[in-house]
């Protein structure tokens, strides 16, 4: 098997998602069970200037829709943000999920030459497809699902490495 | 170009380690500047049970010179885990840096087959190359670069997603 565009995005990507997915299930009881509102999870931010959990999980999850669909040269669909819940950002995760997994490997494989031009702060940055996969989507996935875990961890729900790297 | 196990590996784990070195280097100044003990950071933990920043910084150095030996079939070189100022963990770092810059692109491309079989919690787990850089390494580095960050700026070091990046 040789390492190709697609297997080191679309599945990556959805494996994480799904770890996510997981880990609001776990923090959503740690809820139930200590009688904490969950907005006071949902909301919380690790320092005033950084964003909230909910904008961690939806960044993540538009770093890998916009990823994939970018690698694929297919539209990006747009999900508004507007969740505050638990259930609420497992559903956003859940569409991102979809949508990533109606693309196929054929799509995505092939795409290291793509340009690719992002507006990041006003300024156009231009990558390759290979550039912008390994140097700038997978980081910035992972700075935010991680900083999601995070988040959790600083306030009690009982997490572990093995809940982020996934079963 | 063609997306290859060493463009995957190697020079994505020195990128972030040099990112790493930059923050570092802003922690201490912060602490300069603010009279800080740099203990007082360089120990914190999110949370009693979870590693202090040291040890993120240590992890995300072994789980990235463990990837780039085990990729390309050398001997992991053993460092010891005895860093407590900033300095010194820049000098793991660099030492890091220094043995993955020693492995030639040759060595890691075509890794996707080799049998990697690690022992997580007294349990043997058996890896392709691949499964092992993109299912393990990579999202277990990040998860530490990315705790270390977090724990800085949660401590207030004026830092942004641009530093984490890199240039």
């Amino acid at each position: 098997m040789t390492l190709s565009m697609y297997q080191a995005s679309a599945p990556r990507f959805v494996h994480t998602l799904h770890a996510l997915a997981a880990i609001l299930d776990k923090a959503q009881a740690y809820c139930d069970a200590k009688k904490i509102d969950p907005l006071a999870l949902t909301g919380f931010r690790l320092y005033p200037d950084m964003l909230p959990f909910t904008r961690q999980i939806s960044i993540a999850c538009d770093t890998a829709k916009g990823a994939v669909a970018r690698l694929a040269g297919v539209e990006i669909p747009k999900h508004e943000d507007t969740e505050k819940t638990f259930p609420e950002l497992k559903a956003r995760i859940a569409k991102t999920v979809d949508f990533i997994g109606g693309v196929k490997a054929a799509q995505i494989d092939g795409s290291e030459d793509r340009p690719i031009v992002l507006k990041l702060r006003g300024n156009e940055v231009n990558f390759t497809g290979l550039s912008y996969l390994l140097g700038f989507a997978l980081p910035n996935f992972y700075f935010h699902a991680v900083t999601a875990y995070d988040i959790l961890r600083h306030n009690g729900v009982e997490l572990g490495k093995r809940d982020f790297l996934g079963g």
